[in-house]
């Protein structure tokens, strides 16, 4: 009978374990990503010149801008609508791996900051699929986060952050992020 | 004691079996919809001529386009907010269960792509509330995914994935989305 | 033996308990907010002569509008992009806490309707991070839901429902929206 009960001590021990692990599945998940990946993007803005290479045009305008050149004041109230390469190194004519779709407003007159809205969209042997961002891009900051607010395909219903890095910046008409994918949720 | 060995045996595999379905809940998460609906949605484009019978305005352009018609290049740069009828059918004619409100953008000069944000709202005895859509669309493919990134009212914090489908095109003028919502959280 | 069965069916009855908890751990989770905040934001929209006070300017607009005054049919069309101060009373004056930053579209003719698209950005001592928002605005209904779609830094990963309310609206230059944010899923 000791070794029974003994037997019996250790299994309440396991059911009690499994009870709290299932009662906090959600709560003390662990910070670490089930997912990570690292890509760039490249944004060639269309400035009245470029018309070939350009991969993004304003769209949008203040009342004291225009449509071919970003405006004043911190670009404040420029739309632009891109379809940027995605590629895996900081290189703009490494072959591209997807792209890089949507948009982003400049929305502050004091500092450069933008609001994004945009997809990865990927057709390859490696993903298909999309993932889907937005947020506050506080582009003067080194580091700045943004949500993963949905995938599709290899990146059904994914959830996470990616932290957005300006790689380069030249003159007004192309910038390249980098974007750390962390995913928190993957199905 | 054969008996009761037995039974500790099968309590013992219980057990496991709970841990294991503690542990991962999520990953291992069956990738059937908790709710599924079908509607369709109708994008009467303004021309310049249908002002009362148009759902949907250009209110962005590129440099190069107007407001008016829908610009070149795969109309890159058009930006076009809308308020469409939703139906259950694909009949325009039939009574709106709710609007479509948001907006599209073109994002690429060599194909047509849009990416959409948007919603869908209901208000009659059948639905109460709101399902919130982000993403990509590839709108030349057959089918293309977005997501559903929240929701409120009835579909209180739905998540999920929306398959989109080109049911009807007339001209430059009309269109009508099948829309395949499939939900995979529901609260 | 009697005890030892006893225990036995004890233990069973728990090893059941633990499994259907994991399993339905999402699907009972109770409705109750995991935070609750409540904050306001000022939203003074550019008309042409209040450069120096505006937080808001109008990018976008239909064929028939312009972006200096908001455009007749229930603003159907405007774009609106803002950097708003968040406070924690309705006084405009109050120190602010924070930025609320994104857009606004007018996106129904017959009644005002907007859809927006922004972010709450916090970098002071008591919040640093980023809430990101998407919705339909209904905004002459007392109150609507939007959705939380993803958050950053204190606000990682969460999701929600936010409560607006047009706390102030003063002719078309003024607005003040009351914002009660419910995260539901905090990690």
């Amino acid at each position: 009978m000791e070794a029974a009960k003994r037997f019996l001590l250790v299994l309440f021990l396991v059911s009690l374990l499994s009870i709290s692990t299932a009662a906090t599945t959600r709560k003390f998940r662990a910070r670490k990503p089930c997912k990570r990946m690292v890509f760039y993007f490249h944004d060639i803005i269309y400035n009245g010149k470029n018309a070939k290479n350009a991969t993004a045009a304003i769209v949008g305008a203040p009342a004291w801008g225009n449509r071919t050149i970003l405006s004043g004041q911190n670009h404040f109230g420029d739309l632009v609508v891109f379809d940027d390469p995605i590629t895996l190194d900081n290189n703009l004519h490494s072959t591209p791996v997807g792209r890089a779709q949507g948009f982003y407003i400049y929305d502050k007159k004091d500092i450069f900051t933008a609001w994004l809205g945009f997809s990865f969209v990927f057709n390859s042997t490696q993903h298909k699929g999309s993932i889907n961002f937005a947020g506050a891009d506080p582009l003067m900051n080194k580091t700045r986060d943004i949500s993963v607010i949905g995938g599709t395909g290899d990146f059904f219903m994914a959830r996470g952050v990616a932290t957005l890095m300006t790689d380069a910046f030249e003159g007004e008409v192309y910038f390249r992020l980098r974007t750390d994918i962390k995913l928190y949720e993957c199905w």
